[in-house]
């Protein structure tokens, strides 16, 4: 039973699909949106990617790999990152039988391409053997002839979600030239022998050891000769690639520092730390839509400045048409500032905007309704229909899975005052733009 | 130069200092408040916790353990863990020279007691060697009769903040026994050992080796005796406590096993679960006061079934008077449901009382101020002077480390729509306790 899918997309294949670009952080600190890297490969490189796991050491019931970020499961997050990669070709996906349907519901919600799903093993090294096996098979379970196989098998975790391209290229290159490749990270903690009475026996000297990582990477030769000749005990108790190439190949993997992003989601605590990664990368600009009023452009102003203290990056634009298009197609978060009383037609437009290009399938996108009521607007004109109209409106956003939230900001001649107010705006927004809460869609704030 | 701490708060001495328990959870999952271990010590116990860390690996500028949390950096939250054990009796922080006045404000800002600072050394050895001598030194720098130096010292690291009494008993006596103890924990990766050019040698067999983690415990003799005797080198280039132990006093130390909530605050994805940690302990439970209308109650008992599903336990009291006054001692969340106008008058005095109690002095109790409006009431009533004067009350709050916030409702005869009403009080409380969004305090938001 295997479910192929690559071709099921049709309209959004290709290597560059701006619609959904990547959002994985250059470092931890994550400061851009993916950049295309410069370097491609020029032979074929596939990827194995076990997600058997059973979550034991989250204490969690959902296996890590399915837990939702934001609506999405973490095994969708790691396709992503392959997925963007223009010159990966097919990713296998290895799954527990229980697990089958659930993962084939997953590629077809999030429209993931490339993906193969295969049945795991009862062990670690018996699923990604099945993986390499998935790979070199054609239409039926032969052996596929040689020029159909990959040249380099890349095998990765399912919950190391935020790999990135550049690490990915090392791996390939260094596995196509030495046989096998793996990622490693220097040793947080000393590493011990221990008697069989626990008690310490010795400490290893830490420097002349490592951690080994995903992703590693092997020529698929390698790696499928490795799994031919390896015994029932390297498949019921091994854990480690690298060893088996090396003890029925010969192959010495080449081993190269991975960034920290490579971290696996083992424990509960690396839950929440994926979603603030995942929320922070999402967080690091908006763009202020400000529909051309002279009023809108002084508040946006200001919300660019006191956003500076806030850490994001705010674009001002007029409004989404001509090049500003590119907007709906790299943005996060808008900022809509509306000055009369039916503000809330320029965000059912964008609405229908980002529905058309589909930006809400991967992550689920911001809108804030700033609403800028003149000093001599009575104060209490809106408060009636508006709560009530923007609360009907987000309720229906949700379900598309957009966030929409409203501030309401009164303009004031005292400058003092004035400046409080706009750098309440930026607070708030930061504050809804950073937690992207489901629970407060649809409130109009106070600013 | 060292600041003595212990007798500053006279009046927050002793054991037992219910007005501010610990938060630290029992598992990761951390259910419950902390709860008095049922076993003690009966010897001097005293801890050096080394703090000199420059955080190069989180990528901030800002040191970890002074990193904040919720407005307290992280150091007071590890302080606190040891402050809160009855048995233990110092707490030697060493920090670099130029972080000494900071960490002297911290223990007074956060009235820790049982706390001395002492200056660090170049290297993470010589620096716990100046806090077990400190420990050792009487008045002046002369060593102290033996009676007077502690039995066992524990040595702990600054940003391990989730250290829990039961796991502190247990490396303590088993240091006492055998003269040293340390937390191990299983390995997360596979260990390998590089050759000099950068190729995998061979991978360690997973199963003999642990990781060594804190805390570690020894007899105060073992690890003076271990400081004096080893070499420049040690002092130089060592990291393992353990092995001091075992290579100059012969002292095999007992392996211990400990918790996941052992984990170092090592990158700066971890500052985010850390983070995640302390917001999701005091997110537990909250206590709802109706003020003693039936409707409120009704409206309680809505939200108390709504909670379950929400992951959070509710008490409903009446008032905060006679047994009620214990939790202003022990609740770190208030909803308080007010059915007539002047509603805000209670939470008021929920706020004397809690600033009577100095609860917000370790971490911000949350208010939410619950406004159900009877379904008759013209809705344009409140609207314009409560959003007002919450938002007064709520600015005067927040500079007392309280954070309000305020949530309408409407009540309905439509039993669907009353439902739905109580459903969504119940989700935007749960969502303003967890996130605990100091740019939203103040809101009235709307159910």
């Amino acid at each position: 039973m295997e479910v192929n899918n690559t071709d099921m997309q049709g309209d959004h294949c290709g290597p560059d699909r701006p619609a959904h670009p990547g959002i994985f952080p250059t470092g931890e600190a994550g400061k851009s949106e993916h950049k295309p890297a410069e370097r491609s490969v020029d032979f074929p490189v596939s990827v194995v990617l076990p997600a058997g796991g059973t979550g034991e050491r989250t204490g969690l019931q959902t296996p890590k790999q399915f837990c939702s970020f934001l609506g999405r499961p973490l095994i969708s997050y790691t396709i992503q990152a392959f997925e963007r990669v223009s010159w990966i070709q097919c990713i296998v996906v290895v799954v527990a039988k229980e697990n089958m349907d659930l993962m084939t519901d997953i590629i077809q919600r999030f429209q993931h391409r490339k993906v193969r799903v295969v049945p795991g093993g009862s062990t670690r090294h018996r699923s990604i053997c099945n993986g390499v096996l998935a790979l070199g098979e054609g239409d039926g379970e032969e052996q596929s002839p040689a020029a159909d196989r990959p040249k380099v098998v890349i095998i990765h975790d399912a919950v190391r979600p935020f790999v990135e391209e550049d690490f990915l290229y090392k791996i390939a290159m260094a596995a196509k030239e030495h046989g096998a490749a793996g990622a490693i990270r220097p040793l947080v903690s000393t590493v011990i022998a221990t008697t069989s009475e626990g008690y310490l026996d010795h400490s290893l000297e830490r420097a002349k050891y490592r951690a080994s990582e995903m992703p590693q990477g092997f020529t698929y030769d390698v790696i499928y000769q490795a799994y031919q000749r390896c015994t029932e005990s390297d498949f019921e108790f091994g854990t480690e690639c690298l060893h088996l190439a090396l003890q029925y190949c010969g192959t010495n993997a080449k081993l190269i520092q991975g960034p920290p992003t490579l971290w696996k989601v083992t424990y509960k605590r690396d839950l929440a730390a994926a979603e603030s990664i995942i929320k922070e990368t999402l967080s690091q600009s908006a763009c202020i839509i400000t529909g051309g009023s002279a009023h809108a452009a002084t508040l946006a102003d200001g919300l660019q400045k006191a956003a500076e203290g806030l850490h994001m990056e705010l674009d001002v634009i007029q409004d989404l048409m001509g090049e500003n298009t590119g907007y709906l197609l790299k943005e996060w978060n808008f900022i809509q500032i509306s000055v009369n009383r039916s503000g809330l037609s320029e965000v059912e437009d964008l609405l229908k905007d980002l529905e058309a290009v589909n930006r809400a399938l991967l992550h689920p996108p911001v809108i804030i309704w700033v609403h800028l009521r003149a000093s001599d607007e009575p104060s209490i004109s809106g408060t009636v229909a508006e709560p009530a109209a923007i609360m009907d409106l987000a309720s229906a956003a949700k379900l598309r899975n957009v966030l929409l939230y409203g501030i309401q900001v009164h303009q004031s001649k005292d400058t003092e005052r004035w400046e409080r107010s706009v750098l309440k705006v930026a607070e708030i927004t930061s504050a809804l733009i950073r937690e992207r809460s489901p629970a407060l869609v649809g409130q109009l704030l106070q600013a």
